[in-house]
């Protein structure tokens, strides 16, 4: 995307690489470098290391917290995709499938406390507001997850609660990487406000993109089958207006087993163009990642500091994949 | 048992009772206090407050550490009743019975969260070693159940590869809180790991003796019926010598799907017996509180200091349940 984008990326990889898990018994250190390994876009380290670039800090102080984020974040995966039945992740089996779920438990938890031993090594400093956004979101992530699942079996989620869940589930850790990288900049309480409202509204632009893609994206860029959600009947926000807006046919439609998978989706679609909804959704979007630049030029350093981050914005705001 | 150990009992009841888990969803945060207020020896926290009274430190700032390593230890309970497939815990169904295995998974990882929310409030001075230590134990823990789990398939389990389980699974956090307690009395780093062997010595003398009861307890001491683990063909220490000194005739008994459970115990039980196994145990056990004394006599602090912590070994070194 830019030199500093891959920089940073290329940051990552090699203190992962370093990083390297093990210890015994193997069967639980195993699926941690496994999940780490199947690739991944690393936006989350890659934040941390941006932001506190673009306070002008010492990029060394933002590894603990670059790398702890996106430990987190693998955490999360292999505990999301047990509940989620999920049988593959980028293509390769989820490491309860190849491994199996007490497994996929414990090396999660593993993971989790493995998150925590590398952000303790934060400087002295800042560690104790590390911690504290730290925590923070953490509980969120488990929180959001929580209503996601719960959503499942709900059978009314408004708009509000699906953007609740999604702020939970995936927003705040955007928010909380930016903001990381702020504090081990020494950038003032304000600023670290700033930059993560700016992440959070990027992650939820980010996440209503990926619920648009889901089913109107072309399946070569998007790299898999579209059509998920409407297969699995998620209660997104496509779901959601054109329940609203079409409640009979959408339903009778949605809930329909008889229908060939190919064809429910293309009738789907056609309802959520009939309706708006996708329309609707895309609005939204685009509204959190003009927050999200609204928030960016509130931010007190020079533009040229600004131009990874507002590079990285308009990258997700224009993705079709 | 004694006064300080009922003052610190209720110290860590009242802290728990004013720390009540809440937030949305509920269903995350209702078996967290579920478990919680099951009841419990609360033995971990206790500890933590003993060592630091010993080390005459003041009691306030060993809060956080000691009410965190409860919160820990109940995570743990809730994830390892998963994979233990129990469907009670002190006589009540446990997490993933009573709600379902994705909150129970989900609950265990908001409390893991909760539990490093908990340290972090430990004063900044006492942070980077409180943490140094409770991450490396939490992590061999997570390691120890592992080892358990593999051990169910595993063919051969030799008596060191036992002892290294528990005292991964068990004994390892008993040394941690102590160790806490004396870190936020400022004990020296010396003492720190004296105490520190104590309290994983006494931990080992402790998970031999639950094993002995498990199947040569009174069933009404204990409170639960014996032979659980002859049931379960659980590899002990008394399974291990057992096999090892009565092979044939031992593994077939054990291995006998054809016998009634009551007769089953007891026909074990008499192996045990007839090849010692009993006693070995028994001594063994004793061998590691006899450990734990002699840590307790090098300790730099006032014999009286001392009483309670002598106690709490007595007590369990002699305990019938």
């Amino acid at each position: 995307m830019n030199n500093k984008f891959d920089l940073y990326f290329k940051r990552t990889e090699t203190e992962l690489a370093i990083l390297k898990f093990s210890g015994l018994p193997q069967n639980i250190y195993e699926p941690m470098n496994y999940i780490l390994h199947l690739g991944g876009k690393r936006i989350r380290p890659i934040l941390t290391f941006v932001a506190n670039d673009m306070f002008g800090g010492d990029i060394e102080k933002a590894v603990a917290p670059a790398i702890s984020s996106e430990i987190f974040h693998n955490f999360s995966l292999i505990h999301d995709d047990i509940l989620d039945k999920a049988p593959l992740r980028r293509g390769k089996p989820t490491v309860h499938t190849k491994w199996n779920i007490d497994t996929a438990i414990l090396s999660g938890d593993l993971m989790l406390v493995k998150a925590y031993e590398i952000i303790s090594k934060t400087e002295s400093k800042y560690l104790d507001k590390i911690l504290k956004i730290f925590n923070k979101t953490a509980s969120q992530i488990c929180e959001g997850q929580q209503m996601d699942m719960n959503f499942e079996t709900q059978e009314n989620v408004s708009e509000t609660e699906y953007l609740d869940m999604i702020k939970l589930k995936t927003s705040v850790l955007l928010g909380c990487c930016l903001k990381m990288g702020a504090i081990t900049a020494d950038a003032s309480n304000e600023e670290c406000e700033k930059v993560y409202n700016l992440g959070v509204n990027m992650g939820m632009g980010f996440q209503l993109m990926d619920d648009y893609l889901d089913s109107f994206g072309n399946s070569n860029d998007v790299g898999k089958q579209t059509g998920g959600d409407i297969l699995e009947r998620k209660k997104t926000i496509l779901y959601i207006k054109a329940a609203e807006r079409d409640n009979d046919n959408f339903l009778s439609l949605i809930n329909d087993n008889k229908i060939e998978n190919t064809e429910k989706v293309e009738r789907v679609k056609s309802v959520f163009i009939k309706t708006g909804a996708d329309l609707f959704l895309k609005n939204l979007s685009e509204k959190y990642f003009i927050k999200s630049l609204n928030y960016l030029d509130e931010i007190d350093v020079a533009e040229e500091n600004k131009k990874t981050l507002r590079n990285i914005i308009d990258f997700l705001r224009s993705r079709n994949n």
